[in-house]
């Protein structure tokens, strides 16, 4: 079978990718694992050292660049009915909320193409798409947000993903796919350079310190957010994708399981799991339009309905930190 | 000021544009009540007599024909600063369900082009648009439905106009034009043929038998369902129109008020008000297509905060189905 990752140039796409490398089969239109024969990695532009095409075992791994959302460039990666799609491309959150159109291109009119690419296949191919728990916010949010809680996003970036939730709930109501969205929580720890998002200090927070860097933090020590380790996300896309469909019932979103935690909990699970080695400086320099879109976020996020469908969730911040020194800074795989 | 009504052809759009005949004004950019100069009335068709431009005092009303899918045919109605906009065109739930593609082309698509097109008018021209309960559906879906209840519909009519309410949301958050959508429950009583909607028989319940026609019902005696009559419901969406916008808050869509009745609750009010008018027979023959799409439904919905902003509701069935009378039967304004 074929395997189709959009926004597969990212950090998440990467990771996911060399998952499904290492795993090399994915559930099929058998009903079955089957063998993944070809996964094409979709972006708007990959690493200038990354090979357009190579062989992985069985496996050819190809890389294409283009417009998520110009519709034909989308349709010419969904060419085969035995195709699962796992749908990451995105305009983040902070370059959203600087760029309407941008967003509503990218994010909205691309969501849909993938649908209706995935749609002019036979059968019902799966899809897992990558939302967001920025579409929850608002005056009426509660204090613990989960699978039934409104979505009254405040920021572009959160409109566009509850869009893509409800269309794919109701492309899989018609048969037309089988879709899944994973409400992802703030993913850590990123490696490389700070992004768009609005988030790119949480990762920061971890990252500069630990390459020896110093790192202003844009929010204050007692800011709280849900967020999860990139591996675990990683795993989380996998195991919703394999889910069978009956367990999902009429919402096929689901939030993945996350930890609360608190801007001053990740200073100081860096610096246990840090020991001895020399960390970068950590100060405080408040940004009002990064926290006003903080401010935004919902605090706590329930994970009953995806602890129960077998999603998975790290233990801790510190095992989540332990993660990124054993993948990224001790020789692991950049 | 010149005001536009999508959906203009149809029967609210009609009353709601007699309304603002009959009124003359509406709360425009000054902040202030000012006069319609310019009321027109948008529809994929118009009735073969009415007439394409008719002066009605100082006001002239004209009726265009088109496509709402189209953008370049909306770009041409909103073609002033002055403006308001209802935007009331739509494919109902039952067509929707037929054609999936109409209902995107049309209320997913037609909606972005008349909020585009009131973005690219300097200022914030308001927007009022009629929504639907039939956004909440689904397994999750509590006993009373409200402003913060989740949306999980089960149509995708219903989805089309959950999009749109976040949509609105979105644009006017940014400043782009200053929306409210207005989510009506079923609307009674429709004069006139049956039409595709799932609950054209809740005004075929009424409107047959006092016509002396025979109505046969899709549904059981025990269905429940909240409804309001066409007055209330016109005068809601001019109600919404003129609230003041720092009383919506972030959420800019609110549940019109409505009565929660059963078929049987329906039945007994004909009866009542009829009084001695010989009415046609009602039969019960369950259509399972019907039937399906009213369990998805709605049965209750709270109205507290539509109340609190002054919009208003009938104070009984009998009294929906006397104006009815008084309006179509005994030689009102049909």
């Amino acid at each position: 079978m074929k395997v189709v990752i959009t926004g597969g140039g990212g950090f998440i796409g990467g990771r996911l990718a060399d998952a499904l490398v290492a795993r090399g089969r994915l559930l099929g239109p058998s009903g079955q694992d089957e063998p993944i024969d070809e996964l094409l990695l979709f972006d708007r532009e990959h690493r200038p050292d990354a090979s357009r095409e190579e062989k992985k075992g069985s496996l050819v791994v190809e890389r294409v660049s283009g417009d998520i959302g110009d519709r034909e460039t989308v349709y010419t990666l969904v060419d085969r009915p035995d195709i699962s799609v796992f749908h990451l491309a995105s305009v983040v959150s902070g370059a959203g909320e600087l760029d309407f159109d941008m967003a509503m291109h990218v994010n909205l009119d691309g969501g849909r193409h993938v649908l209706e690419a995935l749609r002019r296949q036979p059968g019902q191919p799966r899809l897992v798409f990558a939302s967001s728990i920025a579409v929850f916010g608002g005056s009426a949010m509660p204090a613990t947000v989960g699978d039934t809680t409104k979505q009254t996003p405040q920021t572009t970036y959160g409109v566009t993903k509850a869009i893509l939730e409800l269309l794919i709930n109701d492309y899989s109501r018609k048969g037309f796919l089988d879709g899944r969205s994973a409400r992802l929580p703030t993913v850590i720890v990123r490696p490389g350079k700070p992004n768009a998002a609005a988030s790119s200090f949480v990762s920061g927070v971890f990252r500069e310190p630990l390459n020896g860097e110093d790192m202003t933090l844009p929010v204050a020590a007692e800011t709280a957010m849900p967020l999860l380790g990139y591996r675990a996300i990683v795993d989380g896309l996998i195991a919703l994708h394999q889910v069978a469909p009956e367990r999902l019932g009429d919402d096929r979103a689901v939030g993945l399981p996350s930890l609360t935690v608190t801007v001053a909990d990740m200073i100081a699970a860096l610096k246990r799991v840090a020991g001895a080695r020399r960390l970068g400086e950590i100060a405080f320099a408040p940004d009002p339009f990064i926290e006003s879109i903080c401010a935004g976020w919902a605090k706590d996020c329930s994970d009953e309905r995806a602890l129960a469908l077998g999603l998975p969730k790290d233990g801790s911040l510190d095992e989540i930190v332990s993660y990124y020194i054993e993948d990224y800074l001790d020789g692991g795989s950049a």
